[in-house]
């Protein structure tokens, strides 16, 4: 697995919300279906509903009946309600590095599979929980020192 | 507030633990004090105490009398176990951004002040409960585009 971060998930409740606070500290993204993609150096910030973002993920988000629950198991373990992104150059590789991270002890929440978006991703979470997704996005590029560079959605 | 990310830290139960997780990755960093730092790209992935990150950015990580408590606050709004962290190239304006964020709607939840590594740093936490450091740290580089370089802090 290659030492870097593509993309930074921020689960939030209200996604308007949320980037409303990102522009006001003077941040510019793109929505699109409902994420915003900030450009942020070499890896993107997203932002996106936490419970999409756990589903997505195969992450239990420690509450029953929808969002905003407090039944949750706080402390360490829990979802944290951020997932880093590791992009890689193809469906083979997302299938290398999800077999290697669960034979150093991963939990695979999310075996390897097409997403709604036309790639190829699989999830685990670390000792503590972290969440990490392994992508294969045609649709963004990586650069050749493995930064990620965002497309113009078209949006704003 | 400038468009980056310089640090993404991972609270952790057990930082040898997650250091030999990440190494089995194939990741190498290099460990200061308990703290284990990872070179990213133009970022860099940390692993630090959980509690020991909590208090330090003036966070309530929703459970009492030590670390790997149930109590906590899981789904929305509380501490996540991650902060994001930019570093800026002056104390001056680390408070312009905390201070920014504030008029923006953040909590700031560790008003800024001198570090225990001879720098200064405020942390704040945006509307969904994500940490946010922003720091001046005179021992990271902090590159021309923004990246930051780790020293070489001749540990392993």
């Amino acid at each position: 697995m290659e030492q870097r971060v593509s993309l930074i998930t921020l689960g939030v409740a209200h996604v308007t919300r949320a980037r409303t606070f990102y522009e006001g500290l003077g941040w510019r993204g793109q929505e699109v279906a409902g994420t915003v993609f900030f450009q942020a150096g070499g890896l993107a910030l997203v932002l996106w509903g936490r419970d999409e973002l756990a589903r997505d993920g195969g992450i239990d988000d420690g509450h029953e009946g929808g969002s905003g629950g407090s039944g949750g198991s706080g402390g360490s373990g829990g979802f944290g309600g951020v997932a880093l992104a590791q992009n890689v150059r193809s469906p083979e590789e997302v299938d290398a590095v999800v077999a290697a991270a669960e034979r150093a002890g991963a939990t695979v929440t999310r075996p390897p599979a097409t997403t709604f978006y036309g790639g190829y991703a699989g999830y685990f979470t670390d000792p503590d929980g972290h969440v990490w997704e392994i992508a294969h996005n045609p649709g963004f590029t990586l650069a050749e020192d493995g930064s990620l560079i965002l497309p113009d959605f078209g949006t704003s």
